[in-house]
């Protein structure tokens, strides 16, 4: 690479609001989406939302030529919704599909269906190895009453370590060169997570990564306020859908980093604003993101030594424990649903029993024999809602057991702390942030 | 890292068969599994089907002086049955939990409760970075009549997939120094992976990832005939558990890699034979594993420019077509369950509504309202299986395109046969072969 090195590249995002049968004008919109991407020649074009594979397979038909990479992530039962247009060649594909993901029986909230998932693909651009990811993370239904949170806390975790292991930088190894552990040169996500900028998942994920968020760095915006991605001016987006943020919430990201050697700037970053000045409506009930982005080449430097003490780690220490607590709660909540469920289970068993009794006699045996039925279907049901949350209590106990085992290894980092070893656990997200 | 730097491991791996109730004589095998282990003190004990997280605590605490790190990895309902015991530190943890992995309603096999997974642990060993999996594939009930076979291909595939993510060696960039790639040393993959050696999944999970067999590669070999891991002669193993192989069969392994720099020898292998010379019982019904692996500092050596013609990719390439044909007919019979389950839906709903006429008129009204719980039972069961396999079949198609992917790019390295291009795709497989 030469030492003058510079790319330019320009990224686009958008929920797309594209459930088959509800989302209105979905048709009317793809298609002034695809003519949109076929105007602006982005170089990645990141969707979530596109949940009928026939709105992908006209994407890509429409954007053949501007766009000759494409992929769309299949998960769940109905998909994960997520796809990616490049117009550079991808040279790796790959999905996590997130361990916990709602509740099955919440049929009007659907997310469980979806098999909500982060979508990896690896690119090589002018010998640069750039890692993109695009994820949807489960959606955020009550501010004030969020059953889902430590699913999304979990899935910001899952989300977290799933980048960290293709792209992590690890502590310098004695003895090996500079920048051994490098894999992407480069790492972008982009995404609808669900989260404010300030919640806790949102926090842990760019603590833990590193990643920076375009909208805080950029040099120049144009766009909504403060950077919403879900306006009130959009004729899509109720009241209710934006709680007790009435002039809007931002919950969708353009997220990167570089390695040591590099350097990344955002140059612009701009959103739509809640209408199409070509249309009377706009592209979706989501904003889209628009970021150029430059990445040059910049002398490897010394990693340096951290040497921040207990105090400058806390931030991030302290959202992992934040994180571990919520998870706690969690699990509480899984077990107390799986007892509850047992119980059920207990009392339809006694039931049954009881009617059989009942039914053999003379006494109410029709009535016996009627509700025979309804109570076996009361204990399936209820042995389904005991094998849900046990698995949901096993999914969040596997998350906490993984931040107790970081937790862990960062205390005895602190207990070392004279010591060499200090660099080890959080030398990572200090080298991190040190490269950018 | 020392130029003379050389480093022995020693491994052990078993399936414990530690199912609570069922197995025979199971706390009296996991306490001599735990004197074992305490009195050979190996580097790192990989086990499998430790279904009960009671027996991992036990283990735990019983072997805390020899092994002081440990971890069990929770997944499904009943859990991953996976645990791992370190006389190392664990910098890391991390699982992947298979997509697909059985079918609820087949409760006899159980495998789908399991939530079958790939753990992995980072160790640091005298400044060598070592990636540690262990794992446990979907179980093979009947070799003629194979119904879980694309599973098993699908989770192969997976956990390729994610060995490569934690430690793949990419080609060779311009302008980036020889290893840069490179994260971890060495990569150590022990389980059960329910395939014999031959099998289309092992082949590519082997071809795919580099990974050498110790069986086959072992300098010094001590143990069953041929291998194996389930043998006759063990008195937990029923003939109809050999199916037709009465001689036995291998489908527990310890396989490894190394990169660039270094060179990795299995100096010992050694198996269980079938019982315990100190006991009546052997361990488990199947044998334990028992590796001495030797990793020695190798100058690192120019990455030899790939020069083999399609006829020489040709092995991988025919596996990656093998199992997408595989896959594409796992798709082909979870479609048809699907709509099986559709026509019995739709079957369901017509008997309800001549049932529900029926309970209005006079005529066998009460035989009416009796079968109309069992219809709508009918229904829901049958609406269950159709989102099952539709899930199972989104399942097996992201497999598959992940895998036409890979054909594809392959498909064009071959076009460009005499461009430098040639190198990329197939060059992956071919470093690790060169730097083995």
């Amino acid at each position: 690479m030469k030492p003058n090195f510079s790319l330019r590249l320009r990224v686009f995002n958008l929920n797309c609001w594209g459930i088959p049968f509800l989302s209105k004008h979905r048709a009317g919109r793809m298609e002034r989406l695809g003519d949109l991407l076929n105007l602006e020649s982005f170089d990645l074009a990141l969707l979530q939302e596109v949940w009928s594979e026939q709105d992908f397979q006209y994407l890509r038909q429409k954007l053949s030529l501007a766009y000759p990479a494409a992929h769309y992530f299949r998960s769940g039962i109905i998909g994960s919704g997520l796809c990616v247009f490049s117009k550079h060649p991808i040279q790796e594909i790959t999905q996590h599909v997130y361990t916990l993901n709602g509740y099955p029986y919440m049929i009007h909230h659907g997310d469980w269906f979806c098999g909500k998932a982060a979508g990896l693909l690896v690119l090589h651009i002018n010998g640069l190895v750039l890692n993109a990811y695009v994820t949807h993370l489960h959606a955020e239904y009550s501010r004030e009453k969020d059953i889902y949170f430590a699913h999304r806390v979990a899935q910001a975790w899952e989300l977290a370590q799933f980048i960290q292991c293709r792209a992590q930088f690890l502590p310098h190894q004695p003895g090996s060169p500079s920048h051994t552990s490098k894999k992407a040169d480069v790492v972008l996500l982009c995404g609808d997570l669900n989260m404010h900028p300030k919640d806790l998942g949102c926090c842990l994920l760019k603590e833990w990564t590193g990643l920076q968020d375009a909208y805080l760095e950029t040099q120049d915006y144009k766009g909504s306020d403060e950077g919403c991605t879900m306006v009130p001016k959009n004729c899509y987006v109720s009241q209710q859908d934006l709680g007790p943020f009435p002039c809007g919430i931002r919950i969708d990201y353009v997220l990167y980093k570089v390695v040591s050697g590099f350097c990344i700037s955002c140059k612009t970053l701009q959103t739509t604003t809640g209408h199409d000045p070509h249309s009377s409506t706009p592209l979706s009930d989501h904003e889209a993101l628009m970021a150029t982005l430059y990445v040059r080449h910049s002398p490897p430097q010394q990693s340096p030594t951290p040497t921040q003490g207990p105090a400058e780690r806390s931030p991030v220490i302290n959202l992992l424990k934040e994180a571990w607590t919520e998870l706690g709660m969690g699990i509480a909540q899984a077990r107390w649903w799986a007892t509850f469920a047992g119980y059920v289970i207990g009392l339809g068993l006694l039931v049954l029993m009881l009617l059989s009794v009942l039914a053999a006699g003379e006494v109410a045996s029709e009535v016996a024999v009627l509700l025979w039925t309804p109570s076996v279907g009361l204990i399936l049901g209820a042995g389904a809602v005991y094998l849900f949350h046990m698995q949901e209590a096993k999914g969040l106990c596997r998350a906490q057991a993984e931040l107790q085992h970081v937790l862990g290894r960062a205390k005895k980092t602190q207990e070392l702390d004279s010591e060499p070893q200090v660099a080890e656990l959080l030398g990572q997200q200090a080298e991190n942030r040190a490269e950018q």
